[in-house]
């Protein structure tokens, strides 16, 4: 049911009387659907007062549909409009309905450029992510059964009790300071990234980073670098900002860039996935990121890099972030909290250096102005109370358990099926079929049997079939897994 | 204080023992700022678990940085970062210190050509809006003071304690579900507009709706007609995404139609502010609408309706919205809730004909996928348990009062200086000062005695000097609006 504060009528003046006009405004929104079923008319009172005529013409008008039977209710309760109109309505209803607004087939000019990459490039990716039921193992969702919703609830309580009348207005397009104030403070130790809060731009998630420095950096046309395979959110963001994909290919120590400097088209920008790569899960090597670095200062390219889920690293140390180590301001930086608060929440960052500031925040006020001030500041909040490090600590350890179920059951059903070795970070697996399966009929048989199981070869450029299956393990406790487990048995044997 | 779930340190398994590599690596981390100061390190329990270190390693190297001053804390309560540093690392500090990053200028072709028009067409226009402080007479605010923001929070609360669990993973582009049906309801009865709920696309505030827009089907170079003048924020977005903007002159009927006709360069899309032109005031004529609509049709371009305050009508009935009479499919309806509920949630709507409803969800998808879905229950709440409808019910009589004020004190006080003359609708009236007096003149003058007035001209595409003011009303009370009045009486005279 919805409430309307006014409505708007075709009240002609014209009408014998205006009660009568009143009356068939209201019956003629009623019948075209205008005023839908269960919807609450004003009061008498306030309708009157609209449309400056006197409440008894409006009683009049409203007695009439309800003896009619248009609307229902009682006095003091409200009235709506009738749930099932009357029978002798309906052949008038046909008559007097407007023609469905059948808008001509898109036209060939129609779209820009940019709109009809759109619908070829996006929109099948969109696809992808559309109405999901989570079920295991469907990879990037953390555990949110885990995290601590009452204490987000009780933060968000105290910002609006306080009188948050800061954070009802306009804001800062580059985000709430204090918030970039405690993401600078973390990036800085836990990632050591080399960053001032000015620098910091939040932003609406991970995916408004890439298609801002999408816009800001990259031209239809350019040559964009992309390691093959690549998470295909980023990679839709750069193909309708018009960008000529060039695929790189990555192995143990990630984006092979003499190959990709060898292929002779000098990128613009190189997307990259420096401290895990997506999918496959190597760690770009010392070497390998000073040689990148270095030819993106000759070649006066962009580097962006995203990092979307450092925080969950099992063994070894956490690895610093490529932004780090560059010295030429050459590196756009992404982060998210869609891994570590939860997605729904749609809050992530971009760190980019100091002279790229305002453009990417004119860029963010043109998108969409900013993000909302309520939501930034109970992040603060949640970071710079300790909650946030709590939250990744538990998840930590939880997600590490889980990968070892995950493991330890592979091994035990899906011997000779799947081959699935640990990793020493990251919320996902990859499992590897035996040579000359193809991953994505096997995708196929494991969703009709219950399993979301993403192929590697979704991730490719080129569509030819891989044979790996991405397995997510944050989202799922045991039990669930166990039951993945053995359905994936079934639906791979 | 931010505390950081864990370090990324230059721990050298090459120093003579692990407490000293431990030692040396917060040491450095800290003398280099990375751990800046108050920032609470990870317990030791911890940080040895990270490393896999015993945890007296991990106190003992703890215990030297708290011996030396680089760290404060007692057992149980957490160990920071020193506000101060001991007075002997000063010199160390300036020797490891890193050189600090200093991008090179920007070079010839680091941005692409829309982040050279980002930095030329929009940084000038947010800079506009940006660290406002509030004061009389801001225009475009409502009055955030009368907002129940208790109930808004209780609401919120209610969402949360309910297991929200489908709020707080990914959600669809186009919006949640519920949130479109209300607004799809709603703008049928309120605003006469034609729409199925599919056709209800939830966006982060009118601008994002502008933006998706531009992008959906403009390309650069294309001409754009827009109303001259023209809100600057939409003029951004169209300028940004390459436009070749067309000003088209507006009268006491709204968009000149003939004018652009004859002006001889077809918009590919036009932006029209038809329920009220912003900031002049009219309302465009029927007989124009119906033009406008048939020429479009022919023409195949697409019209931006921005429907932004009509919410507020204080005499007359409320007028039907352009897109109730397009029968052609060719209106993009923008509508907004920051003036309705409050400009900080960041959330508004678009209409668009059944055959864009993909491509402008894939535009959303890669801007930034979807709004917070919690952010939109709330809403849907708001609107579905009749508090919306209370709310601007109650907000159009305050505002009717407010400007009856404004008037009142105007012909007092500022007689012969700014001729204010009432308005049917809106939050915001338009003063005009004696023929030749420069608005930007006198809203400089107007600051210097702390009173915001907007000058017309800065929403004119050509500069020239207009002779208009903007004084908003619906967010000052009395007191405010005589003391504006007050004010601005002294720096006009």
């Amino acid at each position: 049911m919805t409430v309307v504060p006014f409505l708007t009528l075709k009240f002609e003046s014209g009408s014998q009387s205006l009660y009568r006009g009143l009356y068939e405004g209201l019956r003629e929104a009623i019948l075209t659907g205008r005023l839908a079923a269960g919807v609450q008319l004003p009061s008498t009172r306030s309708l009157a007062a609209q449309f400056n005529i006197s409440r008894s013409t409006v009683v009049n008008a409203y007695e009439q549909l309800y003896a009619e039977g248009y609307i229902t209710g009682k006095t003091g309760a409200g009235t709506f409009v009738a749930a099932t109109l009357p029978e002798d309505s309906l052949e008038t209803r046909q008559q007097i309905l407007p023609k469905p607004k059948e808008p001509a087939a898109l036209r060939e000019n129609d779209l820009a450029e940019r709109g009809k990459r759109l619908l070829t490039k996006t929109a099948p990716v969109m696809r992808l992510y559309q109405n999901k039921i989570l079920s295991a193992f469907q990879h990037g969702v953390p555990a949110l059964d885990e995290f601590p919703f009452e204490l987000w609830a009780k933060l968000t309580a105290r910002r609006w009790r306080n009188q948050p009348r800061e954070l009802v207005g306009y804001g800062d397009p580059a985000g709430y300071r204090p918030l970039r104030e405690a993401i600078s403070a973390y990036l800085k130790a836990a990632r050591a990234v080399n960053c001032q809060p000015e620098q910091v731009i939040v932003v609406a998630g991970a995916q408004q980073a890439l298609d801002l420095a999408a816009r800001v950096l990259l031209n239809a046309g350019d040559a964009m670098w992309i390691e093959d395979p690549c998470y295909n959110g980023a990679r839709a963001a750069f193909a309708a900002a018009g960008a000529k994909l060039v695929g790189v290919p990555v192995d143990t120590e990630g984006l092979k860039l003499n190959e990709a400097i060898k292929g002779g088209e000098p990128g613009k920008c190189v997307y990259i996935t420096p401290s895990r790569q997506f999918p496959l899960g190597a760690t770009m090597s010392l070497p390998r990121r000073l040689a990148l670095l270095e030819w993106a200062n000759q070649a006066g390219a962009w580097i962006i890099e995203d990092d979307y889920d450092s925080e969950y690293r099992y063994a070894g140390r956490p690895l610093a972030a490529l932004q780090g180590l560059d010295k030429n301001g050459r590196v756009i930086y992404v982060g998210t909290f869609s891994k570590t608060v939860f997605p729904g929440l749609r809050l992530g960052c971009l760190v980019v250096p100091p002279s790229l500031v305002e453009v990417f925040s004119a860029a963010r006020f043109i998108s969409d102005w900013h993000s909302s001030l309520v939501d930034q500041a109970v992040l603060t909040d949640f970071i710079v109370e300790g909650h946030f490090a709590r939250h990744v600590r538990r998840m930590r350890s939880l997600y590490k358990e889980r990968q070892e179920i995950l493991v330890a059951e592979t091994k035990r059903k899906l011997a000779g099926l799947l081959d699935v070795a640990p990793a020493e970070a990251g919320m996902h697996l990859v499992g590897w079929l035996p040579e000359g399966i193809c991953d994505q009929a096997a995708a196929k048989r494991a969703a009709a049997h219950g399993v979301e199981v993403t192929p590697v070869s979704s991730y490719r450029l080129s569509k030819i079939c891989d044979n790996g299956l991405l397995l997510g393990f944050a989202a799922f406790d045991e039990t669930q897994i166990k039951d993945g487990v053995r359905r994936l048995a079934v639906a791979l044997n």
